[in-house]
């Protein structure tokens, strides 16, 4: 924890306070409530302390300040990972992070946030909308006491920064590699050894030595850590977290003490957020992209296909193992493969036919690209 | 026009009234204000008149009842193509429709809803959110005495149904189709007979062989339609729409009347209603493409590369016609395309990438799926 700023945060709003059920129906019938938000982020970090923020300013915004959420970061007022417990016993109302973070409540929570060789980014939005996953992750967040709201995307990940290539499933023994959630555990299991580290500390370990590899998020996230400074090789794809989803949960005496238009405006500000952020990798990883390749030279590669077979047949034993030992798991993750067969058979025909389309050789050679 | 729809809801709300902004601010001010929604849609109907009616409920709940805002389907109180009229003359404050039903107003409009071999749904998104085109967008409906907002998206549709093969270019000679927007044009310079009718007039002119060949959407539209039934193949990728955009018009005095806070309501209802109907396609397309497939024996086909690249050739001399007469078609243009380049660079890493990989054959070969 960062005390000193959680001395200044305690100074600005007082530490702990009263347990959100005490806090939320009186306050409102005054017209004015404030909460806070702990997240799992640095304050302000791109993307994704980013999308904290403007959540809190479409609540704000829309309940005409009514509803104020004032936003802390990784440390302020609990570490990262403590978020959940925070809002789960009333310490504040609301948190900002990633499902996976909280697997050692409930081991099947890390499936909310994306699983190895999963869904894309729309397609885990249309699960939790359309295939039952909302209902589920309410079933899970309710036993720790909160209400879950997907709240932005990272949209597909890059495989990450290798300090030498990766040829065959052989190439991850002993490699000492950054990789967290579902996907640390396929590399632990194809020899690999895992550490999971915060995002800030993985340049100066990849810098030092002490990791050989680093998954982190994508260009404009690893552009802004400089990790090409350190890894020559920059892998894709990110098979590990095809679309991560953020959540954003709120104490459930909190939430429920709340009038029902303001529930109506947070709902719709998350999935305002959950739009926004992904919008927000998708438009900087372009350009970051650009950049990474361009002026600091990364040499971009391919994994090869027999090592992401490798990697997917490994990925289903360690689903299968997960499901196996926990009632929990199996259910979340039958009702995700099965929604991932018909998102498969579908995106096939649209979305990856058409990119294939547009990238043929003499398509738009006409056309004067801006 | 309905006529009898017009009466209905002339009876019920009265006819034309006065200009918007003559309304907003003193109903505002009393609390409760009534307004009413156009649409190009047959009310309700499947993902599109459905997404409006969410946007409508939104609304409502967001500000408590203080807005509300009764849908009417195309017809009721205008044809589908006259809504833009009725919003930005005042009759209402607010419709719902597509870009490119108003090029007649504004050419360059049409760029705003999808553009061949354009943008995927997310990437479109972004280029809204973060590629300037949300300003865009603005600068031509305020000519139009209108505020946009971005409400839904169909997602990459199909390449449409055919009565024959499609083998190559030459096959398009002569061939009679329903196709509108940018596509259309480009079907006509490859030859095509192009004509563009309403969704509900395509199923009998399939039937009667006064079209050879026609678009709608994709699966979850198309069965519903029962398609199937008049022609035998099914094509794919729609190269012609690759993620259609739906927009929320609103009229700009009875926008810029109403309070902050119920203006924050819309642009996060608006947000979620976006995200809302792709998820709704994504997850109804893939079951709706497996009825097709397994009970109608629908015989699914992609255009032949060759076709493709001829298309795209097509596509890019297209668009620099439009651009080159029209200024602000290529400012909309030169925007696009500039950021569809860094677009593909991204995509092709990331998302292109990883669904190819998750395709392999033997990933996931050890799990149970569902």
């Amino acid at each position: 924890m960062d005390r000193r700023g959680f001395i200044r945060a305690a100074a600005v709003t007082g530490v702990g306070g009263a347990a959100a059920s005490q806090l939320a129906a009186p306050a409102v019938a005054k017209g004015r409530m404030e909460w806070r938000m702990v997240t799992t982020w640095p304050k302000n970090y791109p993307g994704l302390g980013t999308g904290a923020e403007l959540l809190a300013q479409l609540i704000e915004r829309g309940t005409d300040g009514r509803l104020t959420v004032k936003v802390f970061g990784a440390g302020e007022i609990v570490p990262a990972f403590e978020a959940l417990d925070a809002v789960s016993g009333g310490t504040v109302e609301m948190g900002h992070g990633a499902s996976y973070y909280w697997k050692g409540k409930i081991a099947a929570l890390q499936f909310l946030t994306t699983f190895p060789f999963g869904l894309t980014a729309q397609e885990q939005n249309a699960w939790f909308q359309y295939g039952g996953g909302q209902e589920i992750a309410d079933e899970m967040y309710k036993q720790l006491g909160c209400k879950f709201f997907p709240s932005g995307n990272s949209g597909a990940q890059m495989g990450g920064w290798f300090n030498r290539e990766i040829n065959s499933l052989e190439d991850y023994k002993g490699l000492k590699m950054r990789i967290p959630g579902l996907g640390g555990e396929v590399v632990k299991a194809a020899g690999g050894n895992v550490v999971n580290l915060p995002g800030a500390e993985i340049p100066p370990a990849l810098q030092s030595g002490a990791i050989d590899a680093a998954e982190w998020v994508g260009p404009y996230n690893d552009l802004a850590f400089g990790l090409y400074k350190s890894a020559k090789y920059y892998y894709y794809p990110g098979w590990h977290e095809p679309g991560s989803t953020l959540d954003n949960f709120i104490n459930l005496a909190a939430w429920e003490g709340l009038p029902a238009d303001i529930k109506a405006v947070i709902e719709s500000a998350n999935a305002a957020v959950n739009q926004t952020v992904l919008s927000e990798f998708v438009a900087r990883n372009n350009s970051s992209l650009k950049t990474l390749v361009q002026q600091h030279g990364v040499v971009l590669k391919a994994f090869p296909d027999p090592v992401l077979e490798g990697l997917g047949g490994l990925s289903g034993q360690v689903l299968d193992g997960l499901a196996a030992s926990d009632p929990m798991s199996r259910k979340v993750m039958d009702s995700l493969l099965s929604f991932r067969k018909d998102a498969m058979a579908w995106t096939r025909l649209s979305e990856q036919a058409f990119t294939a389309a547009r990238a043929l050789p003499y398509t738009f050679a006409e056309a004067k690209a801006g």
